[in-house]
């Protein structure tokens, strides 16, 4: 369990989004908490194993977690923009490394909110051709920066896009929360190629089987990552230089960003400054 | 290109469900033909690699065909019961194949007619654990004489099955071309489980991200198989001494018999005699 490294009063550690799991399952034991049988206890209002005490969530300047479930954040990260690797982070390292992203792999990203620009500057630390696929060109400059080698608009007008990508892909990861139509994005994608769903929408989506038959294709889900492989993403971010972008925020304005998360006008993740719990 | 053992006059040989393709496309070169960027030329009703000729089938009793398209008969099977080998046989042994049915994997087979029950023959005889997933439990018996280890009914009010399966299977093989509910048969996956779609359902289904993310499960589509596996499933069928269950038809009666396909009616295909043709 966990990543056996004990903690020390001063260390720099982080808790993602569960705190504990049946540690004795099949994926427990395979270092795959998130997928614990019984359901993983989650950090924000979620259930400890008693079955009945509330867990509290992390926006407060103490909390109490067993060590197997805390992390270690290496000295080069920024406290502030580490704190949604842990979450988008590892929601977007776990299905990149299971599903091979590596040189020579086209990668595509839909989306480039919290988790797309995550997913992109992964993606590219892990020598994958990026491209993100976004509503309009909008964010198009700022994907660059961040290590996307190309990047189209997706708009139903933009035939053109999805004609000339049509079989493209090795791996796509989709991160709306919002309905698409998954056929259309299954179509880009290339003989065994997957397309990685990490969002969840509301509604389920009409597909057909044919999208998925003519080039073995496959449309799969994953649901951020186990302790030790959150560890590795961790060290592989301080290694590369990645954190988050982040906007810093006082917990006294709190109510005038959540409306913006909503309108996803945010760049990237909001992150609230526990000095301002104070 | 094909498998490259010449054939000569007098051997036993077969046509599968293509006849030609382009021969230089990545799926191509690598032996999946069924994949072809530009498209197989299909046996039926197809169109050859020159864009207009027709391609007439195989309900004749003589047949051109290039060579690295035909197959070899293993002696030990008898042609009538090998013919559904070529195309039930196939499309069930290349998922199985590549999804790692064996010792240790839970096989689910949603349908027990000329798919189904190829896949419980070839699942069986590669030791894996086997059950069908069918309507009713009328063919309970038939399966179990095929190889399946396990049999329940699916019908709306067997929650009893749905309930006790959840996160069974490694594996599902859907045979069915008419639309069920995805979730319901996803929800069966363990960890990493994938549900194969061979069968063409003519609508749409709606399919929820949350029956993929839950245990990183994937819904995924198979077609045949090229040909180098089609003579690897041959010879497979040879070694296993599995064949195709038939009704053997004149082709007078054909105008009978598809009522019966369209109902299901027919254990477990029909094969027309060339004899009859003369």
């Amino acid at each position: 369990m966990g990543y056996q490294v004990p903690h020390k009063v001063g260390d720099r550690v982080g808790v993602g989004c569960f705190v504990d799991s049946c540690r004795k399952c099949g994926p427990c034991l395979g270092g795959l908490e998130q997928y614990c049988v019984e359901g993983p206890t989650l950090t924000y209002n979620g259930v400890e194993r008693d079955g009945q005490t509330r867990t509290q969530g992390g926006y407060s300047n103490k909390i109490v977690a067993d060590e197997n479930y805390v992390l270690r954040i290496p000295d080069n990260l920024p406290m502030d923009r580490t704190a949604p690797l842990l979450c988008a982070g590892i929601t977007m390292y776990s299905p990149l490394m299971h599903w091979k992203a590596g040189p020579g792999k086209k990668v595509g990203i839909i989306g480039l909110g919290g988790l797309g620009h995550m997913g992109v500057k992964i993606a590219h630390a892990l020598d994958a051709e990026v491209s993100v696929l976004s509503h309009s060109l909008k964010k198009q400059d700022e994907a660059k920066k961040m290590g996307a080698d190309k990047f189209y608009a997706t708009t139903s007008s933009d035939q053109e896009s999805f004609e000339k990508l049509k079989g493209y892909f090795d791996l796509i990861i989709n991160t709306l929360s919002v309905e698409i139509d998954w056929n259309r994005y299954l179509n880009l994608l290339t003989l065994d190629g997957t397309m990685v769903v990490v969002g969840l929408p509301e509604n389920e989506t009409p597909l057909g089987a044919a999208s998925l038959i003519n080039a073995r294709r496959s449309l799969a889900g994953s649901v951020i990552g186990g302790i030790r492989e959150t560890q590795a993403m961790l060290d592989f971010c301080s290694k590369h230089n990645i954190a988050s972008d982040i906007e810093l925020l006082q917990i006294q304005k709190v109510n005038e960003a959540y409306p913006r998360v909503v309108k996803s006008d945010v760049r990237y993740r909001f992150v609230i400054d526990t000095k301002s719990l104070d």
